[in-house]
Order: C-alpha cells, then sequence, then structure tokens
C-alpha cells in the first residue's frame, strides 16, 4: 500500500518538530512518506514533488518551514490535495511571527491549513483527521486518541484533589 | 442527499465573510449547511451540532469567529472531523491579532486548520480541498479553479504588457 | 463550610502560576477548591463545573490557561459567576500574546476578568477583593495585605537610601 | 440607597465607551455612580474619590482610560475594592496596544480586572456578576440575560436556515 | 537595447505601487519590463521568467506582492541576479506585517534585497543604484536626484522661516 | 533675545505635528525657531545646525520625524544639548512603530527624550519643564498649565454628575 | 550642596539597572539622590516625593519601572520637573512592550522623557544633558564624554583593519 | 585591486555577524574592506566614509547595526552606492523589531537593501550579487554556490528517506 500522507520540511533542522507528525500518523495506522523539500534551495524538486503528489496517491501534504516560510504556500499553489502548514520557530526567526505569518496569510485561492508554531503533532492529527473523514476506521482510532486525552485530564485532576497542590507538586 | 460540509459562524455579523466560504462550495458542486453557533452565547447548541456532525453526515466543519474566537477550537475538541477555522476582523478586535491567535494556537492534541484572516473563500476551497482528497470530480473541479486564476494572471500580464502601465491605470 | 473560589486550571502544567492564587486565598482565610479542568479535552466536565459552581457555593472562579486559552472564557459563558482569566505563558506560546489575547478579547457580552501574564498570585487577590466586596472581615486582611507591600517598599527605600546602592547592591 | 458601583473616566471623550457600563447596570436594577476622575490631571481627586470608595458604599469600581493608562491601576492601588479596567482605543493611541497593556500588566500585589478593548459593556456585566456573587436577585438577572443572549442567536440561527444566506444578506 | 530592469508584481492590483518604480526608472534612462507574475497562480510562468533572466540581459529584477508574499524569494531562488522585494499592504494584510517578513525573513543562501512598505518609488530607486554602481552614466544622474531631494528641503524650510508656521499651514 | 527651544522636523508634511510644539512654547512665553531639517535629504544642514545649536544659545532641541525617523538620533549624536524626540504616524508607516522604535531605542551614550506618537504638544511642554527646571517663571506658568488641566477635568466631571451621562451626550 | 537629580525606581530588583543611571552622574560630578518610590505599593509617598520635589532642590527626576509602569507618568503629573522615564523589562513583562508603552504614550500635557528599554545609562546622560542645558561645566563634561565614545570607535576600528576580522575574532 | 564592497558595523560587538559578509564574498573571490563606523559615536567618520566610497571604488556598501539603527539609511543618504542594511538583534533590543524597522522603513528617496535579522551571510550575497549583475565570473560563482545548496538539500533527503526519521535522528 502506497503513503496516504506525504511530510516534507524545509530544512533537516525542521526534523525534530516533524517527526512528531510522523509519530501521531504510526500511532493511528497511516501510511506517510517523509522527505527533505526546500522551496528556495530545491524549487524544481519542489514542483516534481507536489505536481506528482496526487497520483502518487497522497490525500494530504504536511510541509514544515521556518522564516519566510514559502514551501507550505508554494505546494499548495502546485496541487489539489489539502495542504497543512507547520510554522517553526527557527534560530534566526523574529519569535516565530515570520513563519507564521507567511504561511497563514495566503491570498485567495490558494489556502494552507496552517497549525500553531512548532505544531508537528497537530499537523499529524489534523492530517489523520482529513484521512478520517472518509475512513471509518481512522475516525475510530481518532476517537479512541480523544478519549485518551480526556481520560489523561480526568486522571491528573482526581490526583490534584486527592493529594492537593502542595502534595502534588512536591512529587513533581 | 446531505450536506458535506457544514458552515457556522458566531454571530451573523460574520455572515459577508462566510458565504464566501458557501459561495465556493456551490461553484464546485459540494453540498453544504450553514448556520448560526456560538461557542459563548449557547453553548449546547455548539456541543450538540459539533457531537452530531459526524453522524449526520459532515466530513468537514468550517468556523469563523471574530476576537477572542473560541468557537473553532471547541468544535475541533468534540469532533473528529476536521476543522477549518477562519478568524474575522470584527469591529472591536486588535486589528485582527486577536482572533488569528485564539484560533491559530490550539494546545498540542486538538488541531483547527486555520486559514488568513477573513478568508472566508480560502475556508471554502481548502473544504473542497478536503473532500476532493477522496473525490475525483472535485478533484478535477479544483484543477479547473486552479486554471481558472492562472488564465486571469496571464490575461491580466497581456493586457499590462500590452498597453504599459500608463495605459492599464488609465483604463481602471 | 463550603469553598467560595473555584480554581481550575487547563493542564496540570498550569500549576506553579494557579498554586500562586491558592496560597494567597490560604493567608486571608478564603477557603478554595482546585483541580484541572480542560476545555478542549474534557469539555463536558467543563460544561458541568461551570453549571453547578453556583449552587455549589461558589463566589468566583478563577481559571488559568496558555496558548488559545478558551477555559476562562468558555467558563464564563456557562456561569453568572465573575469569572477571572489568568494567561499562562506556556512552552509554544508566541511570548503569551495568543494567551493574553485569547482570553482578554472576550466579545460583548461575556467578560472575563483578565489579570497579567503568569498572573497567578494577582487572581488569588482579586478573587479575595470580590468576596471582600461584602465581607468585612477579608477587606480587613486585604487592607492588611496592603499595608504589608507598603511596608516591604519603605523597608528597602530605607536599607537603599542608608547604604546607597554599591553598598545594596553589594549585599544581593 | 447608595451606588454600589462607582465608574470613572480619565477624560469625557472615553464616555460612549463607559455609558455602556451605566445602561448595562441600569438594565438589572444595579444602582451607580458615574463621573470624570483623571488619574494625571488630577491625582488628589483620584485619591480622595479611591480612598473613600469603601465607606460610600460601593462595591465595585469600574475605571476606563486610553493610551498610558494609568487610572485602573493607580485606584486599585488605593483601595481593596475590587477595580475593573477598561482599555479605550483613543485618538493618539498605537492601536489600543498601549491602553491594553498599561491596563493589564500590572506588578504582583495589586491586580486590575482587565475587559476588552472598548469593553464598556462588559465592564458593566462583569460588574453586577461581582456584585451578583452574594445577592440572588441581581443573579437572576443575569441569568435573563445570557438567555436573552441565546434566544437571539436562536433566531438569527433560525432566520438564516430558513431564508439561506443569500435571502438573508439581501435583507440586510 | 533591451530592458535591464525587470519590474514585476503578484497581481494587477499592485500596480499602483509598483508604477512607481517604473516611473523613477523612466526618470533616470533605465530601459525597464514590467508584467504581472504570480508564485501562486503561475507558478511555472514565475519559473521560466526568473530562470532566463539574466539571459534576457536583466540586471535586476523588482518583485512586488502582499499578504504572504512568496514572489520576492522564490524569485530570489531561481536566479543569481539582485533581486528587490516590495511589501505590498493588501486589503486582507494585517497592517503590513504579513508582507514585510515574509519577504524580509529570507533563510540563509536566498537574500531579497527588502524595501519599506508600499516602498515602490525606493525600490526603483535602489535598481537604478544597483545599476549605476557600475554605471557612470545612471551614478550621476542618481546624484542630481539626490541634489533635487536636498533643494526641496532647503527651499520649504527657507518658506517656513519666512512665514512661520501659522503663515506656511494657511497657505496649504 | 535669542530662541532658546530649537524645533526642527523631517518634513514639512509634519508641521502639524510640530506645530502644537510651538504653540504650547509661545503660550507659556518661550522664544523658539522653527524649521526643516532632513536627516536623510539634507545631511550637511543637520550636522551644522546641531553641531552650533548650544553656542546659538538654544538650550533644547525638539526633533519629529516619520518611518524610520533617524534624525533625533542623529541630532541628539551632534549636541550635548537635551534633544526631545517626537515620532509622528506617517502616512508609510507600520501603524507608527518604526517611527517610535527607532526614535526610543538609542545605543548607549545617546539618549533621545521620547514622547508619545503625534505628540508634538507634550514635546513642548517638556521642552518648557527643562528650561523651567532653572527658570522660576517658567516653573510658575507649568505649574499654571496644570492648575488649568485640573479644571478643566474638574468642570467636566461637576457637568457630567449634574447631567448625568444621558443628558451630557445629548449636549456634545 | 543638594542633589539635583533624583532618581527613584518601583522596586529595589531595578536597582541593577537605575544605578547605571547614578553612576553616569557620578562620572560627570552631578549630586543625586536614589531611592524605592513605588506607584502601586506607596502612592502616598509618590506624592509627597513628586510634590516636594522641586523646593527640594531638583531639577530632573529620573523614575524606572516594568510592566504596567506607572512611576513615571505619575511623577510627571505631580511635578513640573522633567521626568525621565526608564522602562524595564522585569520578568512578568510581555518582552518589555508593556513598561515601553506605559510610559511613552502619556497622554496630552502629562510628557514623559522616555529613553530606550533597559536604558538606565541613557537616563543618566539624558538627566545630565538637562542639567547642562544651563550648566557650561556640565556641558563641557559631556563633550567629553562624547569624544570618549568617539576615540573607542576609532580605536576599536583602527584595531579590527589592523588585525582583520579573523585576527580580531580570535582575540576576544 | 581596491576593494569593491564595504563592510561597516556600528559597533565591535557586532562583528560575529557581519563576519559571515566578509566570508562569503572571500569564498566567492570579491575584494571587500571591513572596519566600524558609528553614526552615532563618529557622526563625521561616518559622512566621510560613505561620501568617499565611490571614488575609493566601492560599488556596494554593506552596513549592519542594532537598536534604534541608523547608519545603514544615513550611508544611503551619502552616496548613490546601493546599500545593504543588516538589522542585527543586539542585547538591549525589543526582540530585534528597534532594528529591523529602523533600517527596513525609510523614506522616499533613501532606499536601503534589508536583509533578514543577523542576516551577514544573506547581505555579503547580496552584495556578491550586485557585483555579479555585470560582472559574468562572479555571475557563474554564485551558480555554483545555488547548487552547492541544492546538492546540500538533496543529499539530506537522500539521507533521511534511507534511514527513516528514527535512524537520521539518533545519528545526530
Amino acid at each position: 500500500m502506497n503513503p496516504v500522507v506525504g511530510i516534507i520540511m524545509g530544512s533537516q533542522s525542521d526534523l525534530h518538530i516533524m517527526a512528531e507528525a510522523a509519530k501521531f500518523l504510526e500511532s493511528v495506522g497511516i501510511k506517510y512518506e517523509l522527505t527533505v523539500v526546500s522551496a528556495h534551495r530545491t524549487p524544481e524538486r519542489m514542483l516534481s514533488y507536489a505536481r506528482s503528489a496526487r497520483e502518487r496517491g497522497l490525500q494530504v501534504i504536511v510541509a514544515g518551514a521556518g522564516g519566510a516560510a514559502h514551501l507550505p504556500g508554494m505546494v499548495a499553489s502546485l496541487t489539489s490535495l489539502p495542504v497543512i502548514g507547520v510554522p517553526i520557530k527557527s534560530s534566526n526567526s523574529i519569535d516565530g511571527w515570520d513563519s507564521v505569518l507567511s504561511i497563514l496569510q495566503m491570498p485567495g485561492g490558494i489556502p494552507v491549513a496552517t497549525v500553531a508554531l512548532d505544531g508537528g503533532k497537530n499537523a499529524g492529527i489534523l492530517a489523520a483527521s482529513i484521512v478520517g473523514a472518509t475512513d471509518e476506521e481512522v475516525a475510530k482510532k481518532l476517537d479512541d486518541f480523544k478519549k485518551s486525552l480526556k481520560n489523561t485530564v480526568e486522571m491528573s485532576a482526581k490526583d490534584l484533589e486527592e493529594k492537593g497542590w502542595r502534595g502534588f507538586m512536591e512529587k513533581d
């Protein structure tokens, strides 16, 4: 079976963020591919990657980049697949604002589904929810994931209520 | 046939932005429903809307709101469907930053696919691309739409090159 | 006697900030309860917490959250009690702006009494001043607290004036 | 009967915002007083206003100001009553940021219950909720207000669903 | 003789800004070409435009775009010619910040020579100064331009000093 | 008698702001000179203006400029007189932030006494207070000015208290 | 002889910044006093400090504070002496913006001479230049200080030119 | 042969950023000079440096500075050569915004070719591309540099694809 999600990033220094997307997709059993594609350093590679994405079987592309982040928007301009953009707070970024705005504020006609700054995991979940929109099994796993989030909160609430904040903070 | 996209907004004053999403979906033949659901004024209505969305046949929810915009994120917490958030620059907004950040910066586990400020049309296109991820016919129409964008640019380029900027600006 | 202040937070990682509120309430002898309630991971729990707050005897709710912080505003939409919101600068926050704006900029009809970023202690003081609005004894203790603030400044002023800044800085 | 809410503003040019607070308090039958007190132009007047507030019977003070807005914070330093701050986007303000930050970011020890930019009405509602924390009758009226908000949304939703967005927009 | 400066813009709605660059180049006798090239709507056109720029005789490219402005950076990635970027405050821009940051904050390796927001004229002057770096005649004209700026200030200073500010303001 | 305050501005378009400084100085009987000096278009003129300021009898320089505003800081580098900087929100400014930051954030060694955005009048008052630091007569007039501010507030307070906000707003 | 400059700060934690002002004043032989005065914790102390400043012989007040920094503006409202404000980036500050804006953006009538964030030294230099406006000896020392700045740059330039950047960086 | 690029910086503390420009120019065989010139501490030195730049054979000036960075803009006002500005995030900077805006937002008539915050290397590349606009040999080397960027990405992509992200991250 072919991958249905393509995860790409502008630089290998973004991998620690984008690996979170991969990890989540694995946890819900969705096949993905992951590689480096740079809008500015490998424009032709970006072009062929995006142009061939649908026919290669992808249903969603997740693209992360920092600074003046053009990769998600450019890929979105080259495919009719949904593209999820992950702004990344890289070393020379102005607190991440550059990356957020250059991914989010796409002009009319070319949307990018932007997630939170450094939101690699959320990008993976969003990709899964797009696959799950028409795939019952994935949808079921997403519901399970939501339940696990709920359980974690409830257990930590119970723990905190029992011990009180003083006891709880000492524990940490 | 049931609607596959649900378009909701926090207030009827957001309609001029959100109608753009509806208009685009119509243009590519995707069925949608559209209504007002307020996170803050009708929290239970929001709960039942989001909880029942998947079983009613929706594949995507598009939610727009201004100011401290909690509707998209709260709906995303209540369903495993993909939720597209549209930040809206309402009258008392601080230049739209409040709406952008309260939709975009969702915590780990609950992503919202955020589009540009006042990006109603782009939300419609993104919803269509999500439907089109597994629907050939919609994908085809999205490709046609991309071609029409390209044609418009090429025609305006040709027009500008022929007339020169002086001639072109007089025309306007 | 039942608690009159409810302190809640979106995640146990917010506890170091919210414990400051609890600590202040203890210092003025106001009974409180403290737990974790997540708007996004336990929406129903949030609903029942807020809906039952008044009948359980609470007079004020203090709610802290980071990032796209929806807890304070959502709780405010579910009760007629005053809700104090504490923006928290969490790890993936854009310098705290996301949390500040998504708590402060509530739409007309649903106010949240927002305090400074990471202002857990100030939230506790504000909660006490709300209780003290109709409770002489608490008001008296708040006046004492204000006097202690004054005394600390006056003593540090006297110390600084006597030693001069060079002597004072060496001391530190 | 004496007023229980004091509404003050730094300049009469803030009245259009602060009158919204007064209007709401009237609608729920809470007595208030309203006047101009400037931190910078009448510092002694501010001092005596704030120092005498509690003994004159006030339970809450609502203070609005624009630009480098010191009135809410200074009043909060002079009384143990809860003080609600209303940032106002005045003519020379930098988009309201100056007013928001100089009211919100109070140092430890002196909280101001800050509401949204130009949030005069929300300040009135918050003042009422503070009075209502220990006053059943006011609490009842706040619940009625919340119900009216809900009804307005539901009616506009019904209207929009019936007419569709095209019909609805033409109506406007 | 071929054009030595290429002026491109993402949309014809940017023309009122970019025409200022053209106008300045005409005033110093530099040949230019001007057209519409959209990074997002005509990516292949952008590629062939940029790839062929040097061999067509261009020495500089001036590229203007608004919102998430990818045109200047993408063109810079496709040519070794200097690329001047003009951020444009378009209608849905967040006060121009999106355009400024997505042009300015290019990653290491691919610089864009960014000018002020809506700085079409300054882009034209900068292009001329680049041509003038090795062209005496253009350099001479740039010096004359600088002198004319100086003269205008000196005349307005003289005028103001003679009439005084009251007389001067009445004149306007 | 020679002028003791020099008022300069980068462009005659700044005059509507800077005339407010002149007007205030007249009202307290301080002699001033006013002219246009551009850091960028007349650098030598700026140099000779600033270098000769003290010997010409000036005690303070008030300098206003918009955008990347270098005039106040450059003048401060060229004289040991106190320099007051007035940030001006000019047409292409990014909401005034550029002007505020390029005047305020001077490096160690070269301070500029910065006033609020478009604060021409406040610059005049500050200049007067500097002159008044060692001039009893000017100090006396500044005290009178402060009293007039106080009177205006007290009268508007009295008016508002008598008429109530409804009566007052109708009057306007 | 009495002090002519008063240096005050809202909290002793600001001393490391404000001591820089004191140090500079000592270096040019200007007498100063230095103490802690808090607008929010000792409002009456602030009032008496500011009201008596001129008669005690002060010519300038330097006031530093962080967060919602009201001290400089409130002191300016209570005296006709020039007041220099030093924004301080304290621990809970939002990157210093709160302090900058609540000091800089004073309303018409009450200017504060604001210096750069954490600009304690520059505040000392500005205070000296105000004293030096009518004091030849201080003016002379300020000129010497400017010369020393120039010498330092020229020596470091010479050093860098001789060694080249590689040699220079190794030296560090 | 004379240097064709002049690299200057406001302070030797900027050297670690500006040395990157020098390093790149060396790698493509372009001769440069590098020194310290401060707009605020050595204004006359700046004047003579900029006024003589063209006749000394320079084709481009690269100027870096932090905080309220006036050096690039002032130099641009004193020469008709292209000036590249490098904003530098110095210690007291407000996150670099002050430096970015005071370099970028130059008024009409005096452009500065601004690169990204701390973009010393990009300034070197841009300077080379300006020289290369009319110098085939340099252009050739820039193309080689672009190819090396591409190769690095492609190799890291291949590496990542072969090892998978887990293997790759362990390697790091």
